[in-house]
Order: C-alpha cells, then sequence, then structure tokens
C-alpha cells in the first residue's frame, strides 16, 4: 500500500499506470528544473501530451515577481503573490512536482542531479532563472538588500519600516537622517517601481503613523550609472518617468557609479559618500548561479547559449529557456523578462512534441508585448506594439495587465482589493515588523 | 527644525505642546508596556483623559493571538491578523509609541529602563503578557513549535508543509510516517483548535495537492495530562469537543505526560515513545519573562502579586495587569486571557483617574464573558452566561465574536473573506514555504 503511494523509482513516481503497463518508458519524462513563468508554462503546455511531466523547484510555490516590490514596500502580502505550485498545476494527470534542490547534471546518463538523489529525464527544460548580479562588489552583496525572492522582500520590508522607528528614537540628526536615507540602486523597472512606491509609502502613509517625523530628514535617491531609466522605452517616456520619480521627491542621480557600501555610507565613483542605512540592488542580473554547474556553454551574464531552437548543442535532449537562456534577436541578447520565458517555454515545448511526432523543430521568435512601468498612483508609462502613452491611461492598462498575469482568481480578488483599499484611503496594510 | 520633531528628552516627546506652555510636567505620564489586549485597552482607555501617554512594545504592532493558529495552518495571512500599533492609535492626541525593548524598571527613579534608554513614568501600567511555559523540558524549549508570535506560528507553517514535501521523497514507511506525525501537547483551547485546523489542512486540502500520499500514514495527536481538555467548560461541552477531535481524525490521548522530546521522538511518562518530526507545545502558560529582571513579588506561574485594585505593593503608581498579573477571583487564580486582560486595563484605568481626582481606588471584578472553541468547520462548543451550546450554532456564534474582536476594519473584511472562500472551496492559500 504505502509502497504503491510512494514509490521508490523516480521512473515509477513519474508513471503510476507502471503497474498496469508492464514495460518500462512505455511513455518519455520530461523534466522542467524551475517553476518560474517559464517552467510554468512549459508543464501546461504538455498538459495533454503524451509525456510524463516531472517538475523540480526549491520552493514550493510560483512567485509573481513583478509585485515583489510592493511586498517590500508593505502593499501587499506575500502569500497574495506566491502559489503553491501543488495548487496550479493540481489536477493535470502527467504532472508531478518535486520540491528539491537541483546539484549537478550528467549529461550522458540523463539524469538531473539533486540532493534528494538523480532522476532519470527523456527531454529536459533548464527554466532556471536568474539572480541578482553584484559585478563583484561583495560589500554590495552582504549589506545590501536586493528584490528577489519573497524573503529577500519581507526582510528589506521589515528594515525599512524598523529604520523609521530607530529613527523616531535618534536625537541626533545625522545618524537619524543616514536611517531615512534609501539608496535605490538601477534604473530599470524594478529599481523605478520600487523607488516610487516606497516614495508612496514614505510620503502618503508613514507620514500619518510618524506625527513628529521631520518628512525633510527622508531622502530616496535613484542611482543610475548611464544618463536615463528605464532604456527599453523611447526617449520622452524616459523623460517622463524621470519628471515623474522627482515629482514624488526620488532624486534621480545620472551617472552615479556605486563602487562601495558598508551599511552605512554608499560611495560613488569619483568619490562622493552618501551616509545611508539603506541600500536596494536593482542594477544587475545574470543566469542562476546553478548554471555554473552544470558544464554547460555559458555566454554573457552566465546565460547558456543555445540554438535558435532553443536547444543544447552536443545536448539535442536538453533545452534552456528564460534568464538562463543566451539567444539573440538581431544582433541584440534578449532582455531577461518573463514575457520571455513563456514564449520560450511554448517553442520548447513544441519542438520536444514534434521531435516526438518526428517533425523539424522550429526557431524561437520572440514577440515583444512591450513595457510598463508604474511609478505610483496615477502615474505609470507604456509602450505597446510602438503607441507610447503615460499617466492614468498608463496606470489602468499596468493595473489590468498585473491582475491578469496573475495566477489564481483568489489571488487577483486579494490583490484588487489591497490596491482598491490602500488607493482610495491611503493605506499599506502589511507594515507589521516580522523580525524576531 | 529637526530637534523639535525628534526631542531627545522622554518628557519633551510626550508633551508636544511644551513648547506653548512653558511649566514642565504639567501633565502625569502614564507609560504602558505592552500593546496587547490589555496595554492597547489601557491606552484607548486614556485618550481623552488629562495625561500624556507612552506606549512600549518591542514589536510594532498588536497581535490577535486567537487566530495565531490559522497562520500556523495557512489559513491565514499573518499581517491578517497583525495591525501596526501606530495604525491603531493614530490621532490620538495624547498618546506616543515607542518600539523598544524594556530591560528593567528603577521604581525610586519612576523610570523604565529600555534598549533605547531610560523613559519616565508617573503611572506605570504593565501589560507585558505572558510566554510558553516549558516547565524546565530544555529539550522540548529547543526541539518544539509553539504558538505565541507571527515568527512562531509562520516557522510551523514552513515546517508542517515542509515535513510533507519531504514525505514525497521518503521511500521507507517509517521515517515517512515519522514525518507525517504532528503531536499536540496541550488540551487546552489553543492545543485543541490547532489539532482540529491541522487536521482539516491535511484531510481537506493536502491530500488533493499529494494525490499520492497515504493518508493513513499521517497521524496527528493530541496529548493531554488530565483527563480532559477544555478544562473550563462543563462535562458534556469537554466531551463533545473530545468526539469532534476523534470525528477529524485527531487520536486525543488522556493522561498523556511528555516527558522528552529530540526533535525525532516523542517520549511519554511509562516510557512510550512516538516517533514524530513535529512537536506543537500549548501546554503551558506563564508571565513574560522580564517580569523575572524587575524585582516585582511574583506568585505562581512568575505573575506579579497585585492587590485587588491592580497595584504592587509599596508601589502605588506601578499597576500590572493581564497574564502577568495574579489575583485570586474567589479562591482561583484569574485565567491568562484576553478578557481579564482587558477588564484589567479599564480598571487599572480608572483608579488612575480616580486617584488624579482624589478618589479612591476601586477593586477589580472579573465578569467572566464565557469561553468558546473551534474544532473545525461547523465545529464549536460554546459557553455563555451559563448556557451550554455546541455543533454550527457555536461555530457561527465563534465566527462572529472573532470579526467583532478583530482589530481594524481592513482585517476584518479579509480574514472574512478568507474564511468564506476556504470554507467553500475548502482551500488554505497561505500554504507556502517561506523560509530559505
Amino acid at each position: 500500500m504505502t509502497d504503491t503511494t510512494i514509490p521508490t523509482q523516480p521512473e515509477a513516481i513519474s508513471r503510476p499506470q507502471a503497474a498496469v503497463v508492464p514495460q518500462p518508458a512505455a511513455r518519455p519524462t520530461v523534466v522542467i528544473v524551475g517553476a518560474g513563468f517559464g517552467g510554468l508554462r512549459a508543464a501546461r503546455a504538455l498538459r495533454k501530451a503524451p509525456v510524463d511531466v516531472i517538475l523540480l523547484d526549491r520552493h514550493n510555490y510560483h512567485l509573481f515577481q513583478p509585485l515583489l516590490y510592493q511586498v517590500a514596500t508593505a502593499g501587499l502580502e506575500p502569500e497574495q503573490i506566491a502559489r503553491p505550485v501543488r495548487a496550479i498545476l493540481r489536477g493535470q494527470r502527467n504532472f508531478e512536482f518535486r520540491m528539491v534542490e537541483v546539484t549537478g547534471l550528467d549529461g550522458a546518463a540523463k539524469q538531473v542531479l539533486t540532493d534528494a538523489g538523480p532522476i532519470r529525464y527523456d527531454y529536459l527544460i533548464l527554466a532556471v532563472g536568474g539572480e541578482t548580479n553584484y559585478f563583484g562588489l561583495e560589500s554590495i552583496a552582504r549589506h545590501g538588500f536586493v528584490l528577489k525572492g519573497v524573503v529577500d522582500a519581507v526582510a528589506l520590508r521589515n528594515h525599512v519600516l524598523h529604520c523609521f522607528e530607530r529613527a523616531m528614537l535618534e536625537p541626533d540628526g545625522e545618524p537619524r537622517r543616514a536611517l531615512l536615507t534609501f539608496a535605490v540602486v538601477g534604473g530599470g523597472p524594478t529599481g523605478v517601481e520600487m523607488a516610487g512606491a516606497l516614495s508612496e509609502l514614505i510620503r502618503l502613509v508613514l507620514v500619518k503613523d510618524y506625527p513628529r517625523l521631520n518628512v525633510k530628514d527622508v531622502r530616496i535617491l535613484l542611482l543610475e550609472a548611464t544618463h536615463h531609466v528605464l532604456t527599453a522605452l523611447p526617449e520622452r517616456l524616459r523623460e517622463a518617468a524621470a519628471e515623474t520619480l522627482w515629482r514624488k521627491h526620488v532624486e534621480v542621480r545620472f551617472g552615479a557609479v556605486v563602487e562601495d557600501y558598508d551599511g552605512a555610507r554608499v560611495r560613488l565613483k569619483g568619490g562622493e559618500v552618501i551616509p545611508a542605512r539603506t541600500l536596494i540592488w536593482a542594477a544587475g542580473a545574470k543566469a542562476a548561479s546553478l548554471i555554473d554547474h552544470l558544464g554547460l556553454p555559458t555566454a554573457r551574464q552566465g546565460r547558456v547559449t543555445v540554438t535558435p531552437t532553443l536547444q543544447v548543442p552536443e545536448h539535442a535532449e536538453l533545452y534552456v529557456i528564460g534568464d538562463a537562456a543566451y539567444l539573440e534577436d538581431d544582433g541584440e541578447p534578449l532582455p531577461m523578462m518573463a514575457p520571455v520565458a513563456i514564449q520560450m517555454a511554448e517553442t520548447a515545448v513544441g519542438n520536444i512534441l514534434r521531435r516526438l511526432r518526428g517533425e523539424p523543430p522550429i526557431p524561437f521568435r520572440y514577440r515583444d508585448p512591450g513595457s510598463l512601468a508604474t511609478i505610483g498612483r496615477n502615474a505609470a508609462v507604456a509602450y505597446i506594439h510602438g503607441i507610447a502613452f503615460k499617466g492614468v491611461a498608463a496606470w489602468v492598462v499596468w493595473l489590468i495587465v498585473h491582475i491578469i498575469q496573475l495566477i489564481g482568481f483568489r489571488n487577483k480578488l486579494f490583490v484588487l482589493l489591497n490596491w482598491g483599499w490602500d488607493y482610495f484611503f491611503y493605506e499599506r496594510a502589511a507594515r507589521i515588523i516580522t523580525k524576531e
């Protein structure tokens, strides 16, 4: 009884019908590593395929990363943008999830190595995603905050709120101002949205919590190394975004290259030092470092070089998608964004199915859905199908797009309620410090 | 400018009008330690009083502890039962909050000692609450889980869900069953509600997440040292509660005294050993250990002996309320429950105000509002004003009472939505493992 419920062989696990069908390997096994946008889409796309799907992730949930900055600014609760993988794919009969840490790859034996033993595959889709790129700046890795996972976001929320509590107890002006100075590094969508949300958290909500707070002591900086924010957008939208940030009292600094941070002082290239007890690093991404341990050919940002059909040369049964894949689109590497991962998942799955039918694979073609970024209430910039717009219209589009993309009706409902509440009551309910 | 916004003197902080009114110490300062049910009620009751109120807590939020077990069983999100103190008391002009750790007391100098320096008081209300009582069982303190704070509850949720993920990867029957055995120690309201909620999480929700789980491997024990659960209730309600637990597949064991737990095996008095990777300790409470450092006369459970007027002998300006206060009500020590703390807060504040008016203090009289405990959907027991009832009626009363008591309309709304959703869809949305 228990043996059939908890099989000891991966093969058996991936094929509950094994008992009925005698001969082994009746159905090929597709192993997917990573339950992000790409991995999840791949698993779903294989729903009706004559294969067994095993999805591996070290977390038991799919995280909607684009809204993580709202968890960090106390607007949303982590559980509202995360959903258990088992719940998402519940009812998909050829699917199985295993919460494991992938440690390596044995391409010859067609095995993924994990902390729970090896897992055999016939086809492997690597959708391991990306991680923060500190460009070797150890001090920032140690003292800075990032927005990659749930734990990061909650830690940042706790830290920001704690800085205000400590500032209230700090009689001296200088250390108090350092507690209230928040340096956001990187003018991409994450940095821009984080700076805007942080400004609104402080100026619309916390000022009411701290009647004795002198808002002049609060400083939010957006430090960008180049000379514009949101590079993906056309000139006038970039300028509109920067203007809006200024209006929200975010000091946008162009050509500001961070060289060092010790937890108390940010040092910029050129020698300028900014006292700040908070540095949020949103300036770089690279492929998940797991890739380094798989012995695959890599290109820039540690991403695996793939063929236009998303396969790894010399490993035809191995597909890499999303942030971890390096592929150029007319000379430019594809961006590390959800739409790329999702579209690649569809191409990779399509190519696996073609192969099962003995058809040739097709190359990946990226259809850019456009870019969106919000800087706060009623303020956003959008560039969709060549049409650039901003303000309330872009903001409404941003809301709709994000609610649609959120997985699970329940999450959609609760996030929408949160947004509605916060919009009308100028609130941020999750502003509790949950560390001991 | 900044000096007036962040004054260096507690007196100044507690009196923003100081600049206007020249003479010092015009209004007495009431310091309240603890933002639990008692402390919060005391602060509110002083709203219109001619005093300055300083509330101290090491957390920045008030926690609705009675629902903490629902956070531990993935039914609610922590932010939904916690509310920032500053938000709750926003707009109370004579109020100030400071997030500090109280370290001691200087009764002679009328100062509370904190990690942010001493704070002067004219009147002090100690509402520091209670903490887990392990009765010296070190091994349980080390390996067991408790339901005291947000962090405890989230850690327990993470652990329970993790046990299921690990069980799915565990081929051997014995270690797998140990992963799926949950021992709840203590048959009080917390233990009973926790065991019932755990059973429903597993049998209504997780069974769908883990189609290969053999539910026969799952075991939930409620270990009670005496011979009945919910001692506060009349005989037939206790029996009804125990019966309901049995129906929910909770093994209720009476006369089961836990002697040791090493993280893998629970040893009972008499030698019986139960393999279990989870032990939840809900068997004892005592006054917060902070009390030990204040040099006050204490009685059973480390609670401060107070006069019927809730004052500490020899410290007429010092009041102790709630779990931390020891007072007998016809021979029996008052229970460590929210209603006692709330009623004591009103009496203590009333006596402070009487004293300001030169009137004599009145003794505390406890009005028992009755007891309620739910064992899961449609199942609860209630004993209110001498009327005993159970089943759906008691369950509905339980729902209403808890929604009413929850602080903040927003929390009420979100908890109600969660409950409705989970009730109709047999869901528990917060079942994500948020540890790294």
